[in-house]
């Protein structure tokens, strides 16, 4: 696999929307797609659409464009999607039983193997089939276990110490849905969904627009 | 509340995470905190940390610092978060439960009123005391009340269909949780939240830590 670090993260954070795109191409059976087209669909212009996929080698045919499985595939290489992921999930609320059913992950090679919970009501039961464990059994687990993925779905004041507990059993990356920006060594990955952050930009936009109709209707 | 549509997206983007840092300083009874010490936090630099918060006006005074309960209301204002927001949730799977279950946002003004389903063995339950109605009934429903958020935790084959409704039904923003990029009019705000894709971001920085790793041992 190729070294793709020099790649700016701008660029690297559209390619799960290409991805999404080309798969529905596939589905649809549309086998070539121009500059313009896909740029059409992720309503980028052609221009920018070239230059993104320019990053990662020459896709496509000048004058008659991408090869849409070709370019599929080779996202997927970049994105490592080739490869499968073992994940635990600590904190086992309303989000991490979401994250634990959503079973669209699997099939992605995405598998949660365990999940971790200290409510003594909830040890011990069963999530998709999925055991939930004592907390305090996670050291033990994670040197036993090869996990690759560690996913924090505790309160924000758990999740530091969840995080090294994370990355002294080695996981490689951590998605992070608490409300917190946590300190990780420098190889581990981390990803996060601030979903209050996004709901509080929402509510900025929503202000801004009301502003603009405000104006002309004052105008 | 003043336009702040010239400002920068990535600027904005940043508001909610100062916001939550000034907040935890805010409980710590930090008063003041001078831009070197912001920067630490939030991990910018000292200028990144003045150039940001300059877009908004003088917030702190040379030598001095900034002022931490008044920087933390001024953002709360851009933000629009002194209003209350009344939201209904489309799709009551563990995404959408998970949300009509999250507290917080109740206490930071974001009530969720309803919950749409077309399952009908779900219809009529109440999650979190919040009543489940029938989909079919969603343009009656918004004909007559004022919704301000419309949140889509459907699959993504429905996404769209959910999106015009809620723009029909006079929403001002969607949330939206669909692995789908939606066609929604410019006068309405959405904010996606694409976990799919935030996963597959973090499979790549994965495979690039790994990669280095590979180099550092080859070499």
């Amino acid at each position: 696999m190729k070294d793709y670090t020099i790649v700016s993260n701008a660029v690297i954070k559209r390619l799960p929307r290409y991805r999404r795109i080309l798969k529905d191409l596939l589905k649809k059976k549309v086998n070539v797609i121009s500059s313009n087209g896909l740029g059409g669909l992720i309503n980028f212009t052609a221009s920018q659409v070239r230059q993104d996929l320019n990053n990662f080698g020459t896709f496509g045919l000048q004058g008659y464009g991408y090869n849409v499985e070709k370019l599929y595939n080779q996202i997927n290489t970049i994105l490592g999607l080739e490869n499968t992921y073992k994940m635990v999930i600590v904190g086992t609320g309303n989000l991490g039983q979401a994250i634990a059913n959503y079973t669209r992950f699997y099939k992605s090679g995405f598998q949660v193997v365990a999940l971790f919970e200290v409510n003594p009501k909830l040890i011990g039961l069963k999530i998709n089939d999925i055991e939930v464990i004592d907390f305090n059994e996670i050291d033990k687990y994670l040197s036993k276990n090869q996990i690759d993925i560690g996913i924090i779905t505790t309160n924000k004041d758990s999740a530091q110490a969840v995080a090294d507990k994370l990355a002294k059993g080695g996981v490689k990356g951590i998605w992070n849905f608490a409300a917190a920006d946590l300190n990780i060594p420098d190889n581990i990955a981390v990803e996060n969904v601030h979903l209050s952050d996004s709901l509080r930009l929402l509510a900025y936009h929503i202000n801004q627009n009301d502003l603009r109709v405000e104006e002309k209707i004052s105008s």
